[in-house]
């Protein structure tokens, strides 16, 4: 296969976001427990589910929504108590192992690299430069930036156009087969499923979640793309 | 002089945080600058102190103020660098050196502790947090959770009160004249001077505004109060 670039989604590819997410929910509710919040860990797991569920993930009191009526401490000290749990997580934030490896590698060839992703510009491009990958980029695309989701095909478009290059000369690297295959797909990009994180055992629900290629690890891009 | 209960402000009195702003604010204004933003630091830094006057310092947009127009990469990426290097200061904040030694003894001694600060709830109660020091006051008071600031009495009648203690019986402890030697001398209480921080300098501008006692450092606490 001869691609003139390789653009990326961020969550549970560049990184593992899946563990990520559920070290720093347990350290959050851990901490509000110790200074007073009255539920036992899986109570709370399960409450902060629905109220995520409720509010969306965009929320910005999820964790208030949570203690209120359930403490005798001060409701801002059993939330505070959290979010400093939550933000001290985010220090040990790293990219895959191979994905610096391989990133370098990919640029080394001569191709261009880009990401795709969905969510709220500041949040994803904090990712990038927690990881210490922000430089890789020559092209990122954020839903929220641009008013519309993957799979929108828009948005892989305005990324490759972004490289100077036509859809069919990118490669997409996703993990969600309704999201990031079926848009890539709809793009006219070499589609290329990474199984990692939750999505890993989904199966596509049509041929257009179907992807070209499926990979375990990132350093496997460096087989399938000469 | 014989008092039952002991009440502190939280921004230079329990730790430095003037130093730690202004670290805060050179390490962001650092990362921006090396992700793009197009200006030497002492023009950040002005730029800076003139969209926190104008906009108010809870306003939570001041970074995006800044780089708007002032650079040639995606305006998230540079503001997302920001807050990420501000973000990873505060992991060192420490109360000042003898904080723990003094609220300890202060404490075995019989007195209560208390807290009166002016801000946002969730911000105070962050920094008690950050600090370790959350556990050791039985009543904390937070201006924004009151509807009321510092110098208004109330909020110290109502620390008091908290701690079953007339304001008579409590030392306040704090750096300003304006807000808390005025308010803690209104609610009858005996007022400290800390002489730490950006007001290090500032003379009482009034009768009001003149502490009872004055200290460099908190371990002297300890010599004043029996």
């Amino acid at each position: 296969m001869a691609l003139k670039g390789v653009i990326f989604d961020i969550d549970d590819v560049l990184y593992d976001g899946t563990s990520q997410a559920r070290t720093s929910r347990r350290a959050a509710l851990d901490a509000m427990i110790a200074e007073g919040l009255e539920m036992s860990l899986e109570q709370a797991e399960a409450e902060l589910d629905g109220i995520v569920e409720k509010y969306g993930s965009n929320y910005s009191d999820h964790f208030g929504v949570l203690v209120r009526g359930h403490t005798r401490e001060p409701v801002n000290k059993v939330v505070s108590a959290g979010v400093v749990a939550y933000h001290n997580t985010k220090m040990g934030m790293r990219p895959f192992p191979d994905a610096r490896k391989t990133l370098k590698e990919l640029s080394r060839r001569g191709l261009k690299l880009g990401v795709v992703s969905n969510g709220r510009g500041v949040k994803q491009w904090e990712k990038l430069i927690r990881l210490g990958l922000e430089d890789f980029f020559d092209a990122v695309v954020i839903s929220e930036e641009e008013g519309s989701e993957k799979p929108d095909p828009g948005l892989f478009v305005k990324a490759a156009g972004k490289l100077d290059l036509k859809p069919d000369e990118c490669a997409y690297v996703g993990d969600k087969p309704h999201t990031d295959i079926a848009g890539a797909n709809r793009a006219g990009m070499t589609s290329i499923r990474m199984l990692k994180g939750r999505f890993k055992e989904t199966k596509p629900q049509s041929k257009e979640e179907e992807a070209d290629l499926t990979i375990n690890r990132l350093s496997e891009l460096l087989d399938v793309i000469e």
